[in-house]
């Protein structure tokens, strides 16, 4: 059977890898695991919220508000802008989806950072567009001027601060940037980790209601898969001027928020110290892995998420370095699929990331 | 800033109106509101699910095991197939979304019944192919043989049983047309309301193995929204063979189902008990509506689902009777955006029914 052509060249998404999966084949009993793969947060979900999903846990079988109007109310209360301005997502991958199937077909062209989140190429090949990338690895604004003047393309994607490598640009930086961008350019601001960025730096701060009023063709997009605690939950947003939300509502199929995930996240935006606790000891513990980086010599990239990158150079090799890891119950992600010989590691809890530096360590050694 | 043209002719599905909605906007208190307008199953989430999921809330932070490797093991095992044959939806919805996507574009062509469910439309459009409908409001294959000879279409849709009508085709039927379609066209067939069909007739009843065995073209849909009670969790299956499914996951988002979603229909799986229990009283107290269409003369089709299309011919108009019923917390779904003078009508719990018999009865006589 012929299925669209454009599907010839779309590869699928390699997840990291979930606990069960190291259980079927590594036999590791499930408890002795630690996955720090996924960028999940390490110190679990908010107990008010597991208390709240607990409670209407026998609503299951409603259908969600297809309106989403609680939660839509509390996110447009924070970022003080309106309802009409939001579109919730299965997390904001979904946005993602939204925005470039909205936008683009086989003659687009979608500009990013050689090495960003992977579902921008992965959408993008869904439409046919072609995908043009800087040549440095990290952000790199002045790559991008001289690709987006080259090539037009319709669509723009900075991921602040970057999956999988951790930097952040200034956002004085992205603004100087987006009043050179045509406004018949879509842009994307992926802060799905911006929570972190913006707790460690002010400078990485943006303000999203600032944001989508100085620069109409931007769209933000947010999630609570990160700091707010809720990876499984599948719920994010975007935020941007009205006219981007109708067209991207276009293609949201109805009830694409299950109703207790609806319910999790109204009650998460509720329980802020939580997630301002959560990524505090975050940046306490990711100290840990940098100076054990630099005992062992290895590069790292700054990090303004809850994950953080390390280089073997040409130390190790990070494939094998996952793989042995892998071996002992810690689940951590192998850049090598974005040609980076790295590993990215979550910052785990404090308990976590004793023993993984501890193993991580005896690997080391024994592949030296 | 301008979207691709597809999108100007794409609708925006509109769900049946949410009980907070009814809240907010007629002052009705939330518990004396009966919904029986999304087809939910009145007798609520089985307790066995709801116990569980409540038992793994605490588990939100985590993304889901994007293999759904247990979901799709008792799946397979229920249907007699092979994981590889199954792919998992955000509600069986998502399939068709990925189904239409991979197979369609702006030269496709869809045949499907005059009033059937409404995102095969919408979601065709997305894709800027052309609709094509059978005169005859519930299915009629002779229409579609006819129409599949004249237009030759890539993507042909039957729904077994009918939403919003009711009505189900004779499995038999069902071979004999596929028998006579080509191979090149993609055919769904759409058993979102199957195992209440199978349960009132057994001549209604596909048996998914050997249908995908004998129709290497067709793919089968199911949902966990109904029966099985999780409308609300959003998980629905495609089945083919893995020719299609393979071409699908191209589509596929990541974690596009929840981690309690995937723990809820692996735990309603193993009660089926309880899905049966639910069907048996649904087509009991569905007795007591057809009971009342016969005596205030109104003709209705006779349903293989959940729900009850009663038709209002040229004695009343069928969006007053719901706005009526609205304003007494009623919500039932008007079938007038069909081109069908007529309610559907959810069949609630013997309690929910005496009400809304009730109070429709009295709607109808302020009506006369």
């Amino acid at each position: 059977m012929q299925f669209n052509k454009v599907l010839d060249d779309v590869k699928i998404y390699e997840a990291g890898k979930p606990i069960e999966l190291v259980v079927r084949e590594y036999g590791v009993d499930a408890k002795d695991i630690i996955k720090l793969a996924s960028n999940e947060n390490p110190y679990g979900t908010s107990p008010k919220v597991t208390k709240k999903v607990q409670e209407i846990a026998k609503n299951m079988f409603m259908y969600p508000d297809d309106s989403m109007f609680e939660l839509k109310e509390a996110l447009a209360n924070k970022f003080k802008v309106e309802s009409s301005n939001i579109i919730m997502g299965s997390g904001s991958d979904q946005i993602l989806e939204f925005a470039i199937h909205a936008k683009c077909d086989k003659n687009s062209k979608l500009l990013m950072s050689n090495v960003t989140f992977a579902m921008y190429e992965i959408y993008g090949k869904q439409t046919g567009a072609t995908i043009i990338r800087t040549e440095d690895d990290e952000h790199n604004l002045d790559q991008f001027r001289k690709l987006y003047k080259e090539h037009k393309p319709d669509m723009v994607f900075l991921c602040l601060p970057n999956n999988p490598l951790g930097e952040c640009l200034d956002t004085k930086d992205v603004y100087e940037f987006l009043e050179e961008i045509d406004e018949k350019t879509l842009v994307v601001v992926d802060g799905a980790y911006h929570e972190y960025a913006a707790f460690k730096d002010e400078k990485k701060k943006i303000v999203v209601d600032e944001l989508i009023s100085k620069f109409p063709n931007v769209i933000y997009l947010g999630t609570f898969s990160k700091a707010y605690a809720l990876g499984g939950m599948r719920v994010g947003y975007g935020i941007a001027k009205k006219e981007i939300i109708q067209n991207l509502y276009k293609l949201r199929p109805p009830f694409n928020i299950t109703t207790l995930s609806l319910a999790a996240a109204v009650e998460a935006l509720k329980d802020e110290e939580f997630v301002v606790d959560c990524i505090r000891k975050n940046f306490e513990q990711m100290k840990r892995y940098e100076e054990y980086a630099k005992t062992k010599g290895f590069s790292f990239i700054e990090s303004y998420t809850n994950f953080i990158a390390i280089k073997f150079d040409k130390m190790y090799n990070s494939s094998e370095v996952a793989q042995n890891l892998l071996q002992e119950g810690i689940i951590v992600r192998d850049l090598t699929s974005y040609k980076v010989n790295a590993i990215r590691i979550t910052i785990g809890s404090d308990e976590q990331n004793t023993k993984v530096l501890k193993v991580l360590d005896e690997v080391l050694k024994k592949l030296k």
